[in-house]
């Protein structure tokens, strides 16, 4: 039995606190957080503490908490030695305090509160300064039932950046079709099978062998439509633009 | 039951084939097209036919040809006053020959070659210029499976819009992640549970509620920090810039 402590209570934190709660080989000894945020009912015996002072000998340290907020936080834990984790996919390791064993656990997903994410699809990305630590995390993967993956801290960098694109940015593109679709009285919903099967192309092809659409078929006819039709929305248009160019580059 | 005769061998066609030959309430009647492409093993009884002057008397005819062939094959028609439709989502019903009843059938998705594609997930936008028409397709689409939606030629063309940003675009944002994860040696694998979690979650939620990371929280610091990555790749950075800008105005 690996025994973990959760220091945060974000998305972060919340979802790593349920999920090891619910694995039968974790142990979820204690959650800490500042502003004495209450666990899900579904956890509620676990115990809760809001005084760093007051944290129990663990096997693992689990940090989940904002990016500015992780080296204070670290160099604040009144203990040495013990096994030290961040969750960030930009923070490098070097920013956890030196007094203990520092590692970094990087979930590659999206949280949302409210909804229950099965740990299969959250790879955990998994960088240590010790192999015995790094066993020990690949340990904890595995009960979660999650992939992981042993990174250095480039690739992590690397990883998140990667993940900027395909989430926050792909979401800003359904953000525009849904003010394109709202301009002309339609539902938003139409666009959904496309969004869902657009996602799941990918799962088994390349993106580059699924790609299709005019800009691929270089059909300047159907451009220079569209644009015209982004003639009042001028932001619109200039992505149009910059993506139709980054298409043609990739298969022209 | 509605007897059909589809025009054109590409993704669309055969995959209309596909789905009315195993819809009990729809006849395919005959499969045009001009380059005698073979049909699949499934559907090898229904006739084929490569000659204009040989196709047969049926209530619909679905012309699933490329956008520019649309006009030129709707002229060479050897009948009148019958329902033809093209499944285009950018040309307009006009470009449809005046003899025969006008329509449009666009199924607004995404086919790939080999794929089986569930027509529930295919939505299908309507218009035509008579009313009873408008009656026939959306028995079509029932029979299909598809939900269905009436709409007018400028509803049209900013769907097809939108669908290129959340279809072509958004994979384009994959394929830079894949690029950006072959750079650094690590598998896009680890990235498509984290593409599969972004489009489910628009289908509850709204892409303005769904929105997370760094422009949103306008985190200067990691912003800063991921366009240095992208220095020696200038083309991804000014997408990174562009659609950080965006997200920024949508949430500041």
């Amino acid at each position: 039995m690996i025994s973990i402590v959760v220091i945060g209570a974000g998305q972060v934190g919340t979802h790593f606190c349920n999920a090891i709660h619910a694995s039968p080989s974790l142990l979820l000894k204690q959650f800490y957080n500042r502003s004495k945020v209450a666990l899900t009912d579904d956890i509620k015996d676990v115990e809760f503490c809001s005084d760093l002072d007051l944290l129990k000998d663990a096997d693992l340290y689990i940090i989940a908490v904002s990016d500015v907020a992780v080296e204070a936080i670290s160099k604040a834990l009144p203990f040495e030695n013990r096994l030290v984790v961040h969750t960030s996919g930009s923070v490098a390791m070097r920013f956890l305090s030196k007094k203990n064993r520092r590692g970094v656990f990087y979930p590659l997903q999206t949280f949302s509160k409210n909804s229950d994410l099965n740990f299969s699809a959250v790879p955990i990305c998994i960088e240590t300064s010790c192999k015995k630590d790094r066993e020990l995390l690949k340990s904890v993967a595995i009960a979660l039932g999650s992939p992981y993956y042993t990174i250095q801290t480039e690739q992590r960098q690397a990883l998140h950046l990667a993940a900027v694109f395909v989430n926050n940015f792909t979401n800003q593109l359904y953000r525009i079709a849904h003010e394109l679709t709202d301009s002309e009285g339609l539902e938003f919903d139409i666009l959904k099978p496309l969004i869902a099967e657009t996602a799941n192309k990918v799962q088994v092809l390349s993106p580059y062998m699924a790609q299709t659409g005019p800009a691929k078929r270089n059909d300047k006819k159907t451009i220079l439509q569209q644009q015209k039709l982004l003639e009042n929305t001028p932001k619109f248009q200039e992505i149009y633009k910059l993506l139709t160019k980054s298409i043609q580059k990739t298969h022209g």
